[in-house]
């Protein structure tokens, strides 16, 4: 993952389908599926409320305060792909605007993933570009030093390889690895099947204490009521 | 504060009458009528905007990554309640969703007030199920150590006791002791009462130098205008 | 920039026009404009989405937890002025509510920027008088101790002196010095000029990588693409 | 605890020999011994490596930049007590210098716990006046506004009683509540008692997988060795 | 100060003995000296403990991420100057290592004050040339922008003029513009002369309550004593 | 990255010479010898001072607030290993004392490495045991949940595959991967070997500028001297 000025052109990606059906899902399920790994920090927040989308991963390494990469990662969309920005050391700038989003949506790209700034956040809002960042900051970028495009990154503490699923909603964003994709469409898909049944029970007033069976195990465990 | 695996079944409660009628005056009004005591730590937000709720604390205090008290919590819940959960340590991972504000709703409950993350927050938003927490994220949690539901807890750095009113809003959350409730809201009121006047003379162009008379007591302190 | 218990009551303002003007360009096509720089950190967020206005600061320099000198300086507002709010250690108490907003917005002023917290942000949201702050927090404040006036301070990380024009939007706050207020504004329509023919050329699929001249330089500074 | 402008004189001290004895055990151990709880946040750190102490609590509310109760709360200590000192907001000022530990020491305080800042470090240190704070911060404070003496106060999370046992080292800062005192001192000198025949065996080469019996466990909740 | 690419020559330095005196007196004296304003922000540590100086500023401002106008800076120093380095946003990479610390020292600086990254802090130790900073890392820098060189800067959150004295040590950095600083060295001395017998007193026992007579306010403030 | 419950007994490790000889360099060297990448987030720091280690990674991830791993790890470690910890949530407590120190050492380990806490640093420090943490905390953790051992982890940002090479001292941590330690360390020591012939020329007076040829580029950059 430390290989500098280049940019791999063919990349393995995730088959549509899976990439596709795992949106619906949404990144808290995904995340359970998988086994509880594959988050990003939740410091990464969405830039406006309500976006819920799957992709498959176009990854750009960038050095603090400039996002020359941006424009050559570009070229590199293909319909259905998300860009994963990470940068070499912590910063906040304003990588990314409504012209790289214009460019980027016309490319078919569907969301950008960055450990750093954005602006032009009402545009951006305007255009529904969804945008998932540590930062909101007008500080502009220069274009001065090489990064690289598809090599694997660490992009707010996961680790994201080209062509890896993105799932990204208003709770956070979820990176599942190519090779697990489909076992964990699988596994979500399972999960979130028994959840309407569960959900009715609840909201008739059944307890999560029945439901699940836990007041054997609590009790095992010491748990005591008093009056 | 410091008992483990217990639950206490039976809290006073503060009355129903007071308890309610503060929601109406708002986090900071009551924070002003309590002598500017009581407030949990800004960082503490609401996942939407707009919620104006009061209600009797049920606390519950669980450990980092794991929501099996919660469970236990829900049980102890009464129409008219906010659940106050504290961790014994810092976390931010989701230990709430739209499953157990299903629960929590089917109970009576009115919010919940979380020192760490909560997930589901699109879903949680069309229940219009109010939560005010320190972060969102998709990071669930297991159930597998004990905490204590109704002891008293250090929640977002303020003591609360079973049976206290908490008053939230978009300005954050404040916990009022019982025994505090009926003083603080005759006095929240009396505050509330004298601000429409003040807001009508402050919006004719009346400043606040005269109409708090402050002038003198500025000059006293060595204030000095210069041209 | 140190003087404490003065209030300047004649201070030189940027002309009207220039500083009118800036509003539409935005934060972060001023900040371009200026070469990068001017910029308040970026934890600086507007209590509300969608507000974008330019003014000329009046600066108030206050202490930690203590509010009076807003009231001291409400009374230098003139229309079309932003209040321009530092405080002398780190704070994040509620400053400023719906009583100061109304005492502000009959003055004329714009915007409030404050390196602090504020309060009633749902009654400031439906008053629609923005406020631009690096907290939100219903703790209150005394009225104790003298700041100043219409000194220079440092605001979020910004030098702003009373006169400058001070841009503001959901991308953050820009303060541009009176004496470049007018060179600024030229140079930030010259950017604004040129980006509806960029952004139209983007949309249509171009790359920034042609648009921008790049393939050159970036060769030259060695980037490679693999297969 | 929300007691604003008073001072308890007579306050219920844990006895002497069970404060004492708790300070060789240290606040890792102490902690342990209380079922892991009592912890102040590890952002508390000492000013000087090396000090380890315990003592009875004296408490002190103060306001954000006012240091005035802490002359109050001088005059209330007695050979033994440490001093814990709560603020109403999050601040970093200095609080604390070395003529007030030159006071405090004559009193026979043995350290401060405060959640806020401190400064003349460097003299605290060559005096030997240990003091847990949350920063270091030249700027000084104002003595205007009443905060109160010997109320149960919360101090960097941790809710402290006038009279419970502060337990303080290099790992940190625990509150032992005065009740529960006597038996955390006989479980963390159990505990203690077991580590020096662990400490042999592990330094002798034997694991902990198999001084502790985990293989079993291990292997029963899944654990799979790959070669 | 938003010039950049230009480097003055001629500063007008604070005199050398008014300089000078300032060192013996802290920072935590000068600052209370000058009215409680003109301190760093706390993050500001020192890398090694007991370094304790004054000089005059050279400032330099930086980009992220580059270092490149340190070595433009090193010729303007003189002997008795202290290096201040502001960054146009927060970075935490390492600007200065222990060759440009021979540099520097062969140039006459007394010291470096950095709101950012340094490295080689073993080294530097060891040739006692103090530095404080907001953080230590090993991550280099590279050598692409202008910045400028003695143009006034807002160095972590302080607003420092060339020419200023820098007074740092283990409490923090204070800035004293030179217009202020012979009477700040005129108040610090006279604080410092009170200190002594104060120091006395308390160590004999006497509480600050009746030194500094305030038990009077304080019963006038309300302030009630409970048994 | 993401397998749970496994673990690897059998990991490539780079060649012990190249390993040891990285330790001497240091982290910034190595780090600058990589092109700039490769370190671990700067909030890492040593719980001494002085400490230079060099090492091949064994390592553990972790869930937060439980360390039974480290148990399983320990057995994985053979002399020069240094054991790097995920975990996969942010967490502060201290998962690692003098007893495991004791156990890691007897098994040959140089150091750890660990993006949470430790405690028992008193003894660690008279051990000489090495850690590099994100906080020091003397909250203990319970042995509860399966992580894995030597699989790919992403610690403090790094990703960090097991037998890579890891370098440590005051100014950071630095992950070399295994392909690249020979080649990294050849580049290492050609930096270094430049090194001193450089500090004596600074030391005589030679400005960077000349001694690295900047005036020029500096000049056609556009640098302005003014006076």
């Amino acid at each position: 993952m430390y290989e500098l000025g280049v940019v791999y052109r063919n990349i393995e990606r995730t088959d549509r389908a899976t990439t596709d059906a795992l949106a619906a899902l949404g990144s808290a399920t995904v995340h359970e599926a998988m086994g509880r790994v594959g988050l990003l920090k939740p410091y990464m927040r969405p830039i406006y409320a309500g976006a819920q989308v799957s992709g498959t991963a176009v990854t750009v390494l960038l050095h603090p305060g400039d996002n020359w990469m941006m424009h050559v990662a570009a070229e590199q969309i293909q319909p259905g792909d998300i860009v994963v920005a990470a940068i070499t050391a912590e910063c906040t700038d304003g990588y990314f605007g409504d012209l790289l989003a214009t460019s980027f949506k016309a490319r078919g790209a569907r969301a950008l993933i960055i450990d750093a700034g954005v602006r032009d956040v009402k545009t951006l809002t305007e255009m529904q570009f969804p945008v998932w960042s540590r930062a909101i900051s007008s500080k502009g970028t220069i274009k001065a030093t090489l990064g690289s495009v598809n090599i694997p990154v660490v992009c707010a503490g996961a680790y994201v390889t080209p062509g890896d699923v993105i799932v990204a909603d208003d709770d956070g964003v979820v990176c599942v690895p190519r090779a697990m994709a489909a076992t964990t469409l699988a596994a979500a898909q399972k999960r979130e099947a028994n959840e309407a049944a569960k959900r009715d029970k609840l909201a008739s007033g059944v307890l999560g204490l029945d439901m699940y069976s836990m007041r054997e195990p609590l009790a095992a465990a010491g748990l005591r009521y008093l009056d």
